[in-house]
């Protein structure tokens, strides 16, 4: 690729962007558009459509980029949570990562590469430079410039594992800090119990609630018993929707008798109707039925909650029964975060599953590779002309020839890439986890090793799959192989950020598949109005994407440094645009509290490591052994200084100290409002098909199904 | 190796172990002896040195093996913990398996490999056929008998699973009955906490008393602050040793005073006095200054014991400080059993010396195989003859010859293996494990991997070791090498046992260099009399030893059946000395509770499983590739057996359930004794050095040297 086609690349990037900014600009103005754009300010403020035209709604205005701008991280945290400020603080991170990158790779490096074993600077025919003149590969071997890369190598990495501490450190404060603040919260209160010993004479409940009775006498203070009842779930769920179908055919059928004042029905709509009700008391039958068998469907685990945090940690943390199978305890998750269908398998077919979702993962990795393997094809214009023989007139005009190496690839790439996320999130789904948060996280990881390897390794090695994972058997040539790999590849990456990333972005702001859903509702459906659904921010998809670009700067920061600067603008107006979202659109549904940053923390750790694997191959390619050698300590730093960050800061992730737990009960030790708290932490972990009654009443304007009122089994 | 030779073999084993058992049944009774064949009894009971001769202390005597076998299993554990009674539990959980393994081998496997391809078995000219006849290399490819070894292997394999189900099960349930039944014992009550964290003011003591009052209030009962004391030791060490040669020389004196009603004492030996007496000053000068200065080797570790067992169990389960690097809990040892000199390193120096101990280890086992490649050329008389040609004469010698290959071979191998385990012993202790038992199961451990590749797959593989590093790179080829391999080293490993296995029992009970030191002792030494050290068991040397053999069996089960009658009288004979050895010769310093048994586990599971990869292999082999496949899912079996095991037991042998804590704590809360108890438990942590004056004054019957007599720094 020459530098031309990049820099074509770059202005049409740049201007679809501007497009995409101006009409958004616009289009979010407009009153019918506020449920694409702003549909979290709607539910939450209950927002007017105001309908009145104003010719200002029609200009372009920047006014959203600095109300994105504005708001403080606190506002952020109220907001959206820690969850929302640590993928926010990815932005800020990798700002200041890329900044300093930035500084020494284009500012020291890339002269010198552009240099190559010149001493001056030659600027003749720079638009027709091939890109490999910016980079690494084009400084002879054995040269003694070569050591400036490797001093800055070490100074990047330093850099970076500063800032990675500290922001481990603030992260952990922060969550440290917001527990200290909270409200008294279900989860903290509550343990999930599994392998609960089956008695001969005893239910489930009763041995739960002897067990406690006895070991926790002081602390112990409710339990829930969770039922299998994903049947009476999908009952539930059929009977709304045909309930829901009824009241609406009969408010229509109203209307039109107050209209027309005829009061036959149409014999048609009377017949229908008679038909829904009909299956409506079939169900009605069966959910009796359902009900009633209930208590047989009463699974060996339950929802313990205790009167203090620190009562629940301690049931938490020790081993309760002599037997280690039984009495197995666990956090449990927010009432609302619990993933209730993964109650419903046996151990076994949860045991199953896991197997299944293991094998279909690496199935997905293993195939996938075929597509980029053609989509790779598409940057060499001779096997394009070579696949398609009559596309060859076509080719020959530069502007084409320049688009199809310059966008092409990465936006075909990108089309697979879309459903990646959801798939990896259905299967999380089915393994076993008890809560959203940790499907959502589970699936972020695997995404997130999915994308390294399908886009960066598949296109580094570039050869069939066979020849990769004989790779992992020599583990010797590892850092050779990839040495010979990455560079060549960098004209295709740089265009991967100015493409994919950029237009990702722009994609996120613009929201083109809900906007043409919304309109395609208003001209067609029936308005319902009430049914706006504020979606959870797609964690799964957008971290290991965001991740995935900061593993491309760094791998590239001291290959082709040409690529910092189109980085580093993804990162500013991905920090832009992320925060106009946060605030806008998604609203979180259960928090995490920051259990997002370690997985930010190792993948920036792996690509620290990958960058001084490749370094280690390169300097011995370039007939320094010396430099690749003085190389490999600096790897082992790198781990060294990731395994005391997770013995430092990784507890904080996963469970609260004793002091936190102590000084927040003693705080709240003699406030009114606990005994409040703590009668509805009683039924705060019911199956929400139990309690669905509940649900109607809160609803308000919603008609009452008599059907769905009892609160109890 | 022929039957004959074989049988040779054996004679002289049967020979000499009869021959040792005789000796011993004779000397066993001379007085003399007691402290080598008794010295437990000695210590314990103060067994008076009848030295009245009898005629009947002469003649041998099969008393002691009556005596071996008749105490009960309770018995024993009175006698030497859980830990002897789970080393004596191998045997009789080996005598089980290997039962059935002849009666399967013996019985069915035997006559079929013996027959080969003929219908009926051939006797003729017995005493010359190869050991190969007796083993499954005799069975021509494809055979269809082959499936009766398939199905001896999966049989034998399920026996073996529900023996280790079972005797797991038997031991867990013993360890938690002795916790129940014991007596309060000061490592339950008690945790070490590390990473103290250091503040200006206050000193670690105070520091671990404020934060304990403060977060256990209900519970806290006392600390004790580690100090730097390696050199303080020291010091005491040298004056201690300078102290016993003074007072001995100053006693002879007044004796030749006595004697010779001289005055003067000679002027040799008053000098000596003098400079004696002049050192002894100058360590005392050194000890004081050394104490003076001790409050300025605190070291941010301490033990802080609780009123109850479940009180510390919370404190040690629980993230104690908001920072998880400091406050680190972990539970305490006995106080006897706690390695002092670990404390002294510093964490770098730990950590460097970690590193240190797993690059040494790996040297270790990979020279060690030079001197086991040269023992294994022994076996093969054509290149002992090419080596040293002057023995050709003495080689043809048949008698010779069947020495050299039946027994020569494994008695070098004997010998170097003899320093291993103390070897991996030292290693261990600077690893930095916190407790005695600690280091010696770790070393167990070492050792047993150590044997299992040096010894067998050392003799298997027969190659370079780089070929060796290279079969792992090779994981497919594993099963077809090893099935090449192991079949044919099946003379060699019977022969070992019959040698190393048979001869290693009989010197355990000879006890041939402490009888020797006896001798020596009481020939020349100055009679001290009451320096008798009565050691605790080796596990770490035994253990491995005894498990070696039981993988021995176990992978040679179905190639070559023959191994299996030897074993098995290994393990009888080894049942009843090792038995006899535990109540007379080592008294135990302190007990693991049975924590040995999972290493006795894991390594049978893996003897299955690479008895399983074997038969994998040689199914191949035999032009039996369904065989093979359907043995496949065995090893998966049984390794999915091995994780419920570990996940159902192994955590027991980690820490006690809230449910025995809270039991146990509530059977003793009114007994009068407990005050004594928790009394006694505020002083049992105090490190040796500090508080030596106790021991000198319960030592009693030894004049008190004045510097030692302080209590507390």
């Amino acid at each position: 690729m020459i530098l031309s086609a990049l820099l074509t690349s770059v202005g049409i990037n740049l201007g679809l962007c501007f497009l995409f900014f101006t009409l958004y600009s616009i289009l979010r103005k407009q009153p019918g558009n506020l449920t694409v754009y702003a549909p979290r300010l709607v539910s939450e403020r209950n927002l007017e459509q105001n309908t009145d035209f104003k010719l200002e709604r029609l200009l372009p205005s920047a006014g959203w980029i600095k109300r994105a701008w504005e708001p403080s991280e606190e506002d952020l945290l109220d907001n959206s949570g820690l969850d929302g400020m640590v993928f926010v603080r990815i932005f800020t991170f990798s700002l200041k990562v890329f900044g300093i990158a930035a500084i020494i790779g284009v500012l020291i490096l890339l002269p010198i590469n552009f240099m190559g074993n010149q001493l001056i600077i030659d600027f003749s025919d720079l638009p027709n430079k091939s890109l490999d003149s910016f980079s690494i590969s084009n400084i002879p071997n054995a040269m003694l410039r070569l050591w400036i890369h490797f001093c800055a190598a070490y100074v990047f990495t330093g850099a970076v594992c500063y800032l990675l501490y500290y922001e481990y450190k603030l992260i952990s404060s922060r969550r440290i800090a917001r527990f200290y603040s909270s409200e008294p919260q279900p989860q903290h209160f509550t343990i999930l119990v599994r392998g609960i010993p089956a008695s001969g004479a005893k239910s489930f409940s009763e041995s739960v609630d002897d067990f406690f009775r006895e070991y926790h006498p002081s602390t112990y203070l409710s339990h829930t018993v969770v039922h299998r009842t994903s049947r009476l779930q999908q009952l539930i769920n059929d009977a709304e929707k045909l309930y829901r179908t009824l009241a609406h055919m009969e408010t229509e059928g109203q209307t039109t008798e107050q209209r027309d004042d005829s009061v036959h029905l149409p014999g048609n709509r009377a017949h229908r109707l008679n038909k829904l009700e009909k299956r409506l008391e079939v169900l009605e039958v069966n959910m009796r039925k359902e009900q009633s068998s209930l208590f047989q469907k009463e699974v060996p685990a339950a929802f313990v909650s205790f009167k203090s945090r620190y009562g629940a940690a301690i049931a938490l943390h020790i081993q309760q029964g002599v037997n280690p199978t039984e009495w197995v305890t666990e956090p449990a998750p927010e009432p609302e975060d619990v993933y209730w269908p993964f109650f419903s398998a046996s151990y076994l077919k949860i045991w199953i599953c896991k197997l299944v979702v293991f094998v279909t993962c690496t199935v997905i990795t293993a195939l996938f590779l075929i597509p980029v393997v053609v989509v790779q094809g598409l940057t060499h214009l001779e096997q394009l002309e070579y696949w398609f023989p009559f596309l060859k007139s076509v080719l020959t005009i530069s502007f084409v020839s320049e688009v199809i190496t310059g966008y092409l690839p990465s936006l075909i790439l990108q089309l697979f890439l879309y459903f990646i996320p959801r798939i990896m999130k259905m299967l999380s789904s089915i393994q076993g986890y008890i809560s959203m948060s940790d499907i959502v996280r589970s699936a972020c990881n695997k995404v997130l090793w999915f994308t390294t390897w399908n886009i960066f390794f598949a296109n580094v090695l570039s050869g069939s799959v066979l020849y990769q994972v004989n790779l992992l058997l020599e583990p010797k040539e590892v850092p050779r192989i990839l040495a010979l790999g990455v560079p060549g590849q960098a004209s295709f990456f740089i265009s991967y950020v100015v493409t994919t990333g950029w237009t990702s972005l722009s994609s996120e702001l613009f929201q083109l598949v809900p906007l043409i859903c919304n309109y395609v509702r208003r001209m067609f459906a029936r308005k319902e109005g009430d049914d706006l659904a504020v979606t959870s921010f797609p964690y799964e998809s957008e971290i290991p994407r965001v991740l995935f670009f900061g593993l491309l700067g760094i791998t590239y920061f001291f290959l082709a440094p040409l690529i910092l600067p189109f980085v580093l603008i993804y990162f500013c107006m991905g920090y832009l645009i992320f925060r106009n979202q946060l605030f806008n659109v998604y609203s979180p549904k259960y928090d995490t509290g920051g259990k997002f940053w370690p997985i930010v923390h190792n993948s920036t750790i792996f690509s620290l490591v990958l960058m001084h694997i490749i370094a280690v191959g390169l300097f011995g390619l370039k007939n320094l052994p010396l430099a690749s050698s003085l190389m490999v300590p600096l790897p082992i730093l790198t781990l060294l200084f990731n395994e005391y960050c997770r013995r430092r800061f990784l507890p904080i992730f996963k469970v609260y100290a004793a002091e936190c737990l102590i000084k927040k009960d003693r705080e709240e030790q003699n406030d009114p409002r606990m005994t409040e708290f703590l009668d509805k932490l009683v039924t705060a972990y019911q199956d929400p098909a139990l309690r669905r009654s509940h649900y109607y009443r809160t609803g308000g304007d919603r008609p009452t199904s008599p059907l769905l009122q009892s609160d109890e089994i």
